[in-house]
């Protein structure tokens, strides 16, 4: 039986050499440093990972190294995203043979499609794929999949076995949760919006795959096992800890930048977007800093104005002995819910 | 001391007679019913009120009736938006003689406003309004308030005391705590979002301001309890339960129609809307009977179709040993609070 | 026969006195002016007039003085949006006994309407109201009128008659002519979108309710009249002219501050606003002066840098003799077209 | 020197075969077609050609059929949008070498970039493009290109020559001509929102790329020689005309799903579209071949009911003798402006 689909799965940036090219073994140093702090996952080829900024090549050689690099460890969720069913279903077959444990899979792009079209979009690669299929929803960028599209694909697709919802829409959440569970109870939901994963978590998410994961992996997983022990009032305060780095990570400057600033930080080398942009990349970084270095994963730099927030300087303990015990819990738990 | 403003506070609709004027005899049942049922407090004039659909002169009636109706039992939050700046704090002057708790203020509708021009809006009120004020954020009709906007006001202003959001997201809401809370501890936080009020408290809020507190007060006080006792699970499981419920009441027909329905369902006489609507009010009221009928609530017409949510025929235990204990628990945990 | 709706209808602001209440003489003096300059009616209690700022009894009150002081002289399009249904059709009533020519209706504000209730809500003031009715187009603040909905108005309510359209969407006023004009040829169609009168009356609007006709009425006025006589190059010369003006006056503080500020530079004194503000007043003031000196209707301050549009420094012919020869090929085009 | 760009640009859809691939002989055939009609220039790879169902390797393929098909006769603008820097200026060589007259250019697509980064990305593409350059601004899909970042791309880079605009919005031209068109005279601005062709040529656009050249090149062309010869009356007569068939075309389906419609019924085979859809196929070609039928463009289906548009039914003199009339005219207009 295959592996269920649930905890933190990484959107990882990818690490480019001087010439701008895939850098190899970095990407490899970095997926280990990632297991390392306790992912339970990588999301390759994501939105965090700038997937649309690679040639379809380079996409899948992307995959094929980091399912390489996983194997044996976490699960792997291949971004699968191409510009027609063709090239899908062909990165499809290739992510499966690469070993990875299901594809994730935005409606199409750019153009705005009816929910009819985004149906018969999904069923044609869910009746070809020889991978599991999950639906990636983010209105922000493309068009809905809104929850009856959701439940009909659920419905007459059994290799269709989740939602990763970007939306940050508690209700749609719920709405989906309403509508899918009661038939397709082990139907994966994944939070994609950071400061929101203890509310999603709380109506029956069962993660996310949040771009912090890549810059502050522990604290991520934190949040994850405090939430799947039911461990709220901690969750909580962590995850309103966090929202100052979020919020910077996502909005100092175009996204990624930030993500890619804070992941530089703690030492691995991603090199030069391929997107031109133009911002204080000090400031951005200084800021960024300035948050990590009070949850103990970053030095200060001396600018660091005193925090406002009410819930700086309260470090998070993450010495090995809690650590420990939380995920004691969380193995407990997740035998309890049939994951384990 | 003031009493804090928590838990469940109902936007009711207001009794009309058959000439189309406040029937007060019927609005003063309607709200002893409602106290019955177990709300916390009335939000009188709110958006599910129809406020702006009334003259000002009954806005004020409105207000009178409710806080004379209500005096020693709940409080009166009261809806006091008005066209300028000067019939704003003339409400507020009257609705402080009528004992109301507090004001809830929209900033201007209409008008698209920058964030300092809402600063000074709702400063100007402040430094003149006898009675204390929540801040009313509703995006999808007025302009925002945005979190540094709030941030300032509640620090200038110590009467200034609570914001209720019906942004519905989870991510606005974590800032506004997380920026307020430190320094105002005691700031009120009520959720005007239906299918979120269990994340909302689980991130900290105090309560809501629910329309469907207005036709099944039962269940909105019963997901309040479950969460501010911490039993999520029960809290998550009614909160989905009530997703079909809010959708039938919130989009089957122009707002706030299904609202009214329900209530009528219940044996208020709202007489009719003055807004003219064209809409098939015999089959929303059906499908609002079959929902209610699932939690006991109303009798099952014959159309209903077997409910398709999972979640149907499961009824919700309102008897009153469970009532008691878990009322027994919300009391301790207010307590604990010290909100009693 | 009752006079056609055409050419400028200015949304005057209302002027007030110190203690913020309605300065009659100068509101009179104010209409005086405007028609002077050449405005063709005046749009009592518009957007840019701040109708929800004043109480309902203020808004008649402003409808009566405007009403008795442009009387013999131009027509008045009278605001009617108020809560409901009931004093709207009670001000369509007021407003036909002070003489108005029709008057001008929002659908509801705030709520959102279906297509269905947006007809039944102007169905029922049609049927009831006693003076002619246009239809107030305004997506960005209110529920749209979709062109279906126009189209049944106009073909069941010969009282009907007209549109005016501030969406700015020439697609929109292209599909509205398209449908209504057909049957209903005399429909007036007025743009109340400052930067595309030309090509709104290329498409066969008959005006436009401009506010900045309520500072640069002589601009308003002949921009218009290069239109209405097909002097197509100079019109559209003109239009991207006023282009700096227009942005400034509606983006360089919230509107219609900016208006404000233009129409004081023309000595009229409409004394503070009724809604709190903060913004640089000076330098919006300085801004205004010095585009309006550029068309010689302000003097410049030595604070204007030299002008970049590349259509500066070319003054507006306003002188008599060109003005009368306009006038002329007017008055023979509005003959043409049956309106004079 | 170079030919300016001006005149109606098809956006064709691809032929594909009943594999799937491009149906090389039917795509030469359909350009001579809509050559023979009177385009002024195709715009290969566009949005309504489905530029991204396509794979790189197909779109570099199917700008080279283009180009080889119509040298010497129309110039080629060449959409190269692509996932990257690297990818796009590569295409800008090919289609140089290809014989393409210009590129045009969205700005990256599905992330959102502040305008410091839009104007980046362009920078360094025009730096590195041995081709002219267009800016391709759609807002509904992308993030927007705003005014100063088009000003100072035109200010610095001579090879940016031009704008294509699909927002539909007669302001932003507006102000993009006051804003360019004083330092570069000879920029060039293609409307590309189908219903609003005569009001952009009115405001001083060049021509425009609209997908419904690519069904009824006759129509669009005539369109444009009426608005280029300022025989405003007619165009504005047969623009809205043709608003009854864009409508068709664009929301009776998912576009392209109505071009490939009408273009079907004009006699060119376009197989199947890779993006899988749902609707129903014979009623949009009824419709659509109704409307066309109106033109003479098509024959009538007996299921068309009598059009209510009253415009109907007035055919579109495109007799050779009325047609050279206006080409003449056409003619003698670019002459003077000295596009010929």
């Amino acid at each position: 039986m295959k592996s269920p689909i649930a905890g933190i799965f990484c959107p990882n940036p990818v690490p480019l050499d001087d010439a701008g090219r895939i850098n190899e073994p970095e990407l490899r140093r970095y997926i280990d440093w990632l297991i390392d702090r306790g992912i339970h996952g990588i999301y390759a080829n994501g939105s965090a990972g700038e997937f649309l900024r690679f040639s379809l090549q380079e996409r899948r050689r992307i995959c094929q190294i980091i399912c390489e690099q996983c194997r044996g460890r976490v699960p792997v969720l291949a971004g699968a995203t191409e510009n027609n069913v063709r090239e899908v279903i062909e990165s499809c077959e290739l992510y499966h043979a690469y070993g990875a444990r299901a594809v994730a899979l935005l409606p199409p792009i750019y153009y705005k499609l009816s929910q009819a079209s985004v149906f018969e979009y999904f069923r044609e690669i869910a009746r070809n794929s020889p991978i599991d299929v999950t639906l990636y929803n983010i209105p922000l960028f493309c068009p809905p999949i809104e929850v009856q599209t959701i439940q009909r694909l659920a419905l007459e697709h059994r290799n269709i076995i989740g939602l990763k919802d970007s939306s940050g829409d508690m209700s749609y959440l719920a709405r989906v949760i309403a509508a899918i569970r009661p038939t397709r109870p082990e139907f994966t939901l994944l939070s994609g919006w950071e400061a929101a994963l203890a509310p999603a978590m709380l109506l029956g998410a069962d993660g996310g795959t949040h771009a912090s994961s890549g810059a502050v992996p522990e604290l991520t997983r934190r949040l994850y096992d405090l939430c799947v022990t039911r461990r709220w009032d901690e969750a909580v305060h962590l995850q309103l800890r966090l929202i100052e780095f979020f919020d910077i990570m996502v909005y100092a400057a175009d996204f990624p930048e930030g993500l890619r600033a804070a992941v530089e930080i703690r030492g691995i080398k991603l090199g030069k977007s391929r997107q031109p942009a133009n911002f204080d990349r000090t400031r951005l970084t200084e800021s960024l800093r300035c948050v990590m270095a009070d949850f103990g994963l970053a030095d200060a730099p001396t600018t660091c104005t005193t925090r406002t927030s009410g819930f700086a300087g309260q470090g998070v303990d993450l010495s090995p002995d809690v650590t420990l015990e939380v995920t004691s819990a969380v193995i407990a738990e997740m035998k309890r819910k049939g994951l384990l």
